[in-house]
């Protein structure tokens, strides 16, 4: 029996219900994966909570997220919050993104690879600020670095890549990695309403957020699209190498337009090789309708890979709630013992 | 540096091309997956031509396919061909599908298990025939046996249920498994023909054979959804155990009514979970548009994976040609590996 130690930094929304799944799950993973898996330790902006032995994650579940629960999970427990201590096989990085100096997830991922831990990673700062620096560390240290949460999350995306293509040369992916712009696409199309509309629709519904500029200027995707093509490519590329565009030129009247055809607009991110060189975009696309990625529609996404020896692979779907973001991340601890 | 040597039963197109692909490729993996892959191996109906140290495998390529090719890489190399024994690491294992006996293959994976061999498999026959009993045969000698070539081959489905989804519950399982069925069904559709004239169509374009049972009437498909759940979870089911119904009787007239609400006829193989039950079956269903399965156009192939965890994940596509079943062959060798 193998047994595996995790410590999660950063305790929101996609961490409880990880930790949720995980409290419902671990009897049969000892069955399926001949493998124990403990949460130890839990860091938020207060500090640690943690059991060598394992947290009752029945309990922990059961408290608020964020240093509340944190506190609240020490104090019924009768343990000290300690200063942070990244003592596991792996880490579980789901602090709030920072895309700019990759905030303390970077330091708690480097921190942890000193430490031989592999990684998982639910957000996506630490990565696009230094994923192939990381990844470096990472094989030095004969470790791991996994993020499907922090690349379109339950949609399978990486490990088509790193699995089902492997050993394939890999010509080009072209993903709709941003559900919050795809849904306002379609509004519009459906709808035959403005941009403006449709984002304030989306607003409306909780789609979007307030300062919705991540998602509808075409940042978010390129970092997905920034994390799929070091991973897969083993480039060094930045978010500076990536040519973006966003959504929020696109008139009522270039959708109509393009409707009138049987095609539709899509924001792509896509990572094509040319010669030697891999390159990176964002942009809204008119796809045709023979175009797989043409049927992905709201808050779906979507991604389309162009190989030489497979053919073309689509894959499409995956929930885009907290919950799919925890099972990403809970599928990303299983593949690591593999 | 990890060795990996393989021996290959079977010496068809599927086997040739991968002898291709390997060649090309040996020294990226070395590089990619610190392993060298050997073909050390090759078993036809006239007996074994062997190298220790691996054959040469652009000599090999370029020879003719079956015994033929065996024979003259024998007299080439001044080889005696040998009678078969399997010495080396794993087995790929590309003789013709016997259904009904699991023909040599079967032996031939029994006697690889015993020499703690592991399996990839892309005929079928033995895996139909016995697949749970070699499972617990590899299970207990810490063997592992892979098969996407036998259940769609490029289009990734085993993959994704055991990469992808690992830790979720799958809830179902429903594929369009059979190029040739759905091209004819595509036809039929599209050209307003009978199913006669579609699968006329389907024999001059060298899609559907002479005898065109196995895929018409559903055999085909059950054998890949046979494949699937046993795989995924772990039941021990037989053909006996699916319903199977084929295209043959559906009409004009069926095609069109369903036509007029956007709907499509498409031959699906599903799995479902009932309680403690895995319900299999195979017919013909009316799909809506809203189902991401509809979009599967001629001798396309997809697969839809409903969960409890991730929503739906559907993946469609996938090369139909034989260098995509070596790639998908290919995969399988490099995910043993890891």
């Amino acid at each position: 029996m193998k047994q595996r130690k995790i410590i999660i930094t950063g305790y929101g929304t996609v961490a409880k219900e990880f930790v949720e799944l995980l409290d419902r799950k671990k009897e049969d993973f000892v069955e399926k994966y001949h493998t124990e898996f403990k949460v130890v330790g839990v860091i938020g902006s207060i500090g640690m909570i943690y059991e060598p032995d394992g947290l009752n994650l029945s309990v922990l579940y059961n408290l608020p997220k964020g240093s509340l629960g944190i506190s609240q999970y020490a104090s019924m427990k009768d343990l000290t919050v300690e200063s942070p201590a990244l003592k596991g096989d792996i880490l579980l990085e789901c602090t709030p993104t920072n895309l700019e100096t990759g905030g303390p997830a970077l330091s708690y991922i480097k921190q942890a690879l000193e430490s031989n831990m592999d990684i998982v990673s639910v957000s996506k700062g630490a990565l696009v600020h230094s994923l192939p620096e990381l990844l470096e560390r990472a094989n030095a240290n004969g470790c791991q670095i996994k993020y499907s949460g922090a690349t379109a999350a339950a949609l399978p995306t990486i490990d088509i890549g790193e699995f089902s293509l492997a050993g394939s040369n890999i010509l080009s992916i072209k993903g709709i990695l941003n559900g919050t712009s795809n849904f306002i696409l379609t509004s519009m199309s459906e709808g035959n309403i403005t941009f403006e509309e449709a984002l304030h629709l989306a607003q409306e519904k909780g789609i979007a957020e307030k300062n919705p500029d991540l998602d509808i200027k075409g940042l978010d995707s390129a970092c997905k699209i920034l994390l799929l093509a070091n991973g897969l490519f083993h480039t060094k590329l930045t978010l500076e190498d990536i040519a973006i565009e966003g959504i929020e030129k696109i008139t009522k009247a270039d959708m109509q337009r393009a409707k009138i055809n049987g095609c539709e607009w899509k924001l792509i991110a896509s990572a094509k090789k040319q010669g030697d060189k891999l390159i990176l975009q964002v942009k809204p696309e008119i796809l045709t309708p023979e175009n797989p990625l043409i049927h992905v529609k709201g808050t779906n996404k979507g991604i389309l890979f162009e190989t030489e020896e497979m053919g073309t692979i689509c894959c499409v779907g995956g929930a885009s709630h907290p919950k799919g973001a925890a099972a990403a991340a809970l599928k990303d601890v299983i593949n690591l013992i593999r």
